[in-house]
């Protein structure tokens, strides 16, 4: 008992107990007090230190909580035995910074939007109206799929724009295309077959591999998949882009939607997903309807987001699963809860609801045509330009080059000038071999370009090119 | 040439190259112009309809395109083959609505969080504050991981409030606790072998059979897991809530973490998820450090949120990982766009920094211990109440039944009644059998009740246990 020598500090701003504690705790920790010792009675320690005894149940009911000492019943307080006990040594707090993006003079990524004409005003104003609603229930927990209002919308906006034909409890709102799609891989159940397109969506694939599906890709022509394949392959889902295929910028013809329709009619848990990821900015003619709008037999899902619509900023996807998937959701996604913000889905049904959205899209298909007509107009007066495809829809070309050289060496020239060029190389499977062609295809946004910065950018390559 | 008899409407909102294209699409869909047959050529269809030329062949681009007809070279247009082409027919739109949660009068759901002292104003200010910038960043994608100055700010809160051990680097912040454990189970890679407790945290326990982990339920004894059986079943991943674990309300001793910290450390390739959900909340002696705080083997994940200690609708959870960890991070998730919106994550980071939320926790702590303390003298009062767990921490209790009656009746009878009780059962992974024990023990959640609530929840009980 005598060794048990605890000062207690009066005017510490420690605690008193917590002083307690910290002597005991650390006097096992160091051995001082040994395993199955007999510690003080709360009623001699009070007595011993002229403190409540309430102050020494404390800390002991803390040491008892944090298992250093055990309680015997009617025999007393216990040091127990933590061998191996390892104590909090703060690890040498290393200077990590973040990585910085390296900045480009010209960066012709396919994933750069223009954001300077989205209305942020209208927007804050919106958010800052739901902010000052006073309203408790934005505060409180929403249903997993989004609110029903955006949903409803989102709904409604689907029908008019892209022809999808369902009704509000088929929408999922989600954030961002790859969690809905981590979503969409619980739905469908354990290690599935997929079939993908070669080249794809790399973040699609890169998903899907993660949820351990057994994907398949499948050889394109210039119309898009090759049906022979497919029935060779016998898949159980197809993920394909029927309006505007990244990177190759296909669009997918009717007849084989009609026949990619058939297939997944076929056979009962064949399912299609439809990822319409830039079907609104099409410039010739008007937008191709859905794939989904043509499906009687509830076999399509439907993915889309306002990410590109928008603004990457606004991680809002949104998916429409075929009523026979419902059940499904319910069973196994429905205890998620919602990764979208209240305030932010609620902000996304005004701005839907009062045609903000419908303007901005319209405004942008208008600003996007421009940035199209003139980067086509531009590359057709370059003598190293061979063909240009994928043109007349979303935010990137694909140009192959006249010269036969190879576009791993203009993207290193370019890097040096401040220029950012990608190669169609740069967006095929990791560790696939690539042909000749894909080798000799550039693949250029202009999404986030002015008209000084795409003339920049192609003289750059033209320099490089014509070297 | 003469079956086509186009009448173009000059007056019609539909522009003249819609309407041509209509005509064409319609006829060769109804079979009225069949497969293979010839379309005339623009040039012949311009003068014919006296409409200039470049109309004619935007109609047939986007039937082109839409993959109706066919361009034969030096040849003309011809019609595809579509046959089975599916007319999208508008579903008939049913009517759901949707669906409803019950209110109750008092609802003892351990969800149920006391709003009311959450200083809307200030969240609501610092939102305006950002919106109100005009920072063009606050529209751009961000990092995966989420914003460095959050990480960096929950970092630092973690080392002072719960002594985790980390670097900036080593947190990612997502949507919630489920999707941080979708992402972990793609870090921890295929269908890994995890122990649970049994009962545990069924939301983690459905996330992680979902991505088809080979779950193993540990059996618990009132200090939680045992080692034992850990040894015999040799897991990769132990996922347990050693703070205040739910629903057992089980707080683990030190010499069981010690164990656990062994256990890990003894095998390359073991981790253990911790979860530290209602660390924050805890009303006797100071908080334990976390089980992460002790971990010199680099082998603890940590896992925390905001839902519980702000509120649901702050659906931002992080996670620490261990430094062996954070090369599997980037090659299989760090391509994933972050899950929460920019405007929230800057929100939560003055929050934090400012020192908002230690005052809120600080606040909120006082609030929850009346409302524990309460409750818990309450109960103490009641004949039928047999045995009182879990108390002193988090937000919800264990109450044995005195009366040998099992919850179910007990449940029933109160939702007539308007009060929602729950059963510990309901909280037992479903498919397993119960203890005699788990029937006869209620679970109690407060977080969300006053005194008056608190007093009529409880009359209900003890009416229907003593009729």
């Amino acid at each position: 008992m005598t060794e048990l020598m605890i000062h207690l500090d009066a005017n510490s701003k420690k605690p008193l107990y917590e002083q307690i504690y910290d002597y005991i705790r650390l006097h096992i920790a160091d051995g001082k007090i040994s395993f199955g010792e007999k510690l003080p009675s709360t009623r001699f320690l009070s007595k011993y230190l002229q403190i409540s005894r309430s102050t020494v149940e404390l800390a002991y009911s803390q040491l008892l909580s944090e298992g250093y000492i055990e309680s015997k019943p009617s025999r007393g307080y216990y040091a127990s035995d933590i061998s191996g006990l390892y104590f909090g040594k703060k690890q040498k707090q290393e200077v990590f910074m973040p990585p910085k993006s390296r900045p480009f003079l010209v960066d012709f990524s396919p994933e750069e939007n223009e954001y300077a004409y989205f209305p942020y005003n209208i927007w804050r104003k919106i958010s800052k109206e739901i902010l000052s609603a006073n309203d408790p229930t934005l505060f409180t927990a929403g249903p997993s799929a989004g609110e029903w209002e955006l949903r409803s919308a989102i709904c409604n906006y689907l029908y008019h724009a892209r022809g999808v034909n369902v009704n509000t409890e088929q929408i999922v709102v989600g954030a961002g295309n790859e969690y809905l799609l981590l979503l969409l891989a619980q739905i469908l159940g354990r290690q599935k077959k997929a079939a993908m397109e070669n080249p794809t969506y790399l973040r699609a694939y890169q998903t899907l591999l993660n949820m351990n599906y057994d994907i398949h890709l499948l050889n394109t022509d210039e119309n898009g998949i090759c049906m022979d394949e497919l029935y060779r392959l016998h898949p159980d889902i197809v993920y394909t882009m029927p309006s505007h295929q990244f990177p190759m910028g296909t669009v997918m013809p009717m007849k084989l939607r009609m026949e990619l329709l058939h297939w997944s009619a076929e056979q009962k848990g064949r399912y299609i997903i439809e990822d319409d990821h830039d079907s609104e900015f099409r410039y010739k003619g008007k937008p191709i309807p859905s794939l989904q709008s043509y499906d009687v037999n509830d076999t399509v899902i439907y993915l889309g987001t306002f990410s590109k619509s928008i603004s990457p900023a606004i991680r809002v996807s949104y998916m429409a699963l075929p009523r026979q998937l419902l059940k499904s959701y319910d069973t196994k996604c429905s205890f998620y809860a919602s990764t979208v913000p209240k305030e932010q889905q609620r902000a996304l049904t005004i701005f839907l609801e009062q045609g903000y959205f419908a303007r901005y899209l319209n405004k942008m298909r208008k600003i996007y045509k421009g940035k199209h007509d003139l980067i086509l107009s531009l590359l057709k007066q370059e003598s190293w330009v061979d063909t240009i495809y994928g043109d007349y829809a979303g935010m990137h070309l694909l140009v192959k080059l006249h010269t036969g050289q190879t576009t791993d060496v203009i993207i290193e020239e370019a890097k040096k000038k401040g220029v950012r060029v990608y190669g169609l190389a740069e967006y095929m499977i990791p560790g696939l071999p690539h042909t000749k062609e894909t080798k000799q295809t550039l693949l250029l946004g202009y999404g986030g370009l002015s008209e000084a910065e795409m003339k920049m950018g192609i003289a750059c390559i033209r320099n490089i090119v014509l070297e």
